[in-house]
């Protein structure tokens, strides 16, 4: 059987579309005909090679979407053909089968254990979890990375409660994930701090109370203006190291933490006084919002599918397989918060 | 009533005993006679001005100690006359009053909520509990400040569970605390961090499995060679940034931890990459362990006076109040862990 994939064959360069012959499934494996897949900077910083020389070219790309089984290698019990699955880079119960290889004319095409920038993919069955309830397909790709990334941010590694202040530093895709789930969990205030205006109005829309543009004033200031003291938690969702030195400042001492979850840059050190330890803030790590896809996927579901934030808002207008790359560039550039890619458009 | 108090006067300099009056007892303050105090590397800061300049001299020192109730104030209901109690700078249930003033010769005397530095203090309610069972007036001093930071700092922020293998950077007082309290935890391995010889025979003696001289290793590998992939937990107890760094090089990513108990000192920059936060590491500091004295200390004081450790050894030989002075400067030398002043002694 054949498929047709958006490869990265040459970093900075556009993606090339190739037809792909899909192996035999071998144990654990699964087949996925794709509905839709997302994007986010782990694909950008791919692209654009941020991390330095790739020794898997040429690859396969995408770590978050949904589709249907279409097959499935022995023992695999958690899917079956039909189902409907949310596909993500997180690892949930099943087997781990890792990477996959496909040939596209002679030539070896390497894959993770998941992979969604194509029509059909081979997926290692611990990277798949039944779509929940009451979303689409469409909406349900959150659930692959953006969701939880950053409502796990809030939920599982913050452990956010009723009352709680909380910033938001960055309000593209993953920190609206972040304001909902900060809305979700009662905190007030919710402040989302971009230097976009486009951005600071959609954290108005999904859950923020208050917004501060960066470039206008200064942040902690403001910040302490609206939360007395700091407030109890942060969310670092930029990436750059003088937001999270700013993050760090911002929240209170005795409890205050900040968790990180924008991609660092490569040589972008930061520095900070050790004593912010001593007052007991904390600066917390997190590989994927601490997220368990079989524990949380179901609940941000069901969150996501309540009706309280406008989730379709969250994605972009639907781009076609073959417009991956204009899909890239423009999360890039900051066009757009969550580039969705819908297979069956032409 | 008169009492007799080691005084910072002047920074750098030697105490000064005085004699002090004793103000009546505001409501919620409890007037406690001193059996015996503890020091550790606050009050060393606090004697050579490492924070720099100190506004509220003359002032009374020290703020981890034991002793006996000799009359309360309106309103409390903690503790009575007659009650042994422990005496310690975190805050728990109980009126806060604030600092109190004494009169030394018609010269105001400064002190805080907790002073122990002297044979009497009027301490506010809720830094005093019950001394628990089993524990002396002598060994209790630990509960002031040493095993709430240490212990907490495994116990509260690290939340270490039996199996976890942990490292701790700098086996001196609160790092041997941290010891201890990773073995009553079943941490498996515990791997104490020293460059000096006694400080890693004491780190074997009080719970570790393993011990790292950084002067004669590298400590990263050395850790990686007894955890393979790093360590689930660290203790930063030296207060050394470089050292914080390689704490956070030694943990495992996806979950590892390094809770940061070292006092920092003034102008000591940390500098570190923030793609460990990526890789789901995190930085936790704390304000005394996050322990709450009320919950804690029985517990604490329970596995303290366990037996399994020879907790006595955790302390100086005594010093008296007139040696004070003496008390600082040998633990700024690391000649003692823990220094000890025994009131009764003349
Ligand atoms: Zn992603
Ligand atoms: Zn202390």
């Amino acid at each position: 059987m054949k498929t047709e994939a958006a490869l990265l064959v040459e970093q900075g360069k556009p993606l090339v579309l190739a037809e792909l012959s899909i192996p035999a499934l071998k144990p654990g494996q699964v087949l996925v005909e794709i509905a839709y897949s997302g994007a986010c900077g782990t694909q950008v910083m791919e692209w654009r090679g941020d991390k330095g020389p790739d020794r898997w070219l040429p690859h396969c790309l995408g770590h978050e979407g949904t589709g249907t089984v279409i097959d499935a290698g022995a023992g695999v019990t958690k899917v079956k053909e039909g189902d409907a699955v949310v596909l993500s880079w997180i690892r949930g119960g099943g087997a781990e089968t890792g990477g996959c290889k496909y040939d596209w004319d002679g030539k070896e095409v390497n894959a993770g254990g998941v992979t969604t920038f194509q029509r059909h993919a081979v997926v290692s069955e611990n990277r798949l979890t039944p779509l929940p309830a009451g979303l689409t397909a469409e909406t349900a790709i959150l659930l692959g990375c953006a969701a939880p990334t950053g409502m796990g941010a809030v939920h599982n590694v913050l452990q956010a409660r009723a009352g709680d202040s909380i910033a938001i530093f960055g309000t593209g895709g993953i920190g609206l994930n972040a304001c909902m789930a900060a809305a979700f969990a009662g905190a007030i205030p919710i402040i989302g701090i971009d230097p976009k205006e486009s951005r600071r109005e959609l954290a108005k829309a999904y859950g923020a109370t208050h917004v501060i543009d960066p470039t206008s004033e200064d942040v902690v200031d403001a910040i302490k203006a609206i939360a007395p003291g700091g407030v109890d938690l942060a969310v670092e969702a930029s990436g750059s190291s003088k937001v999270m030195a700013g993050a760090v400042e911002a929240v209170r001492g005795q409890g205050g933490r900040v968790v990180v979850i924008g991609n660092a840059k490569l040589g972008d050190d930061l520095t900070i006084s050790p004593s912010v330890f001593n007052q007991g803030k904390s600066l917390m790590g997190t590989w994927g919002g601490d997220s368990a896809p079989d524990r949380d996927y179901a609940r941000f579901g069901k969150l996501l599918a309540s009706g309280r934030f406008p989730i379709r808002g969250l994605l972009s207008d639907p781009y076609s397989l073959d417009q991956a790359t204009q899909a890239l560039e423009d999360l890039a550039a900051g066009r757009v918060a969550r580039p969705l890619i819908d297979m069956s458009k032409r």
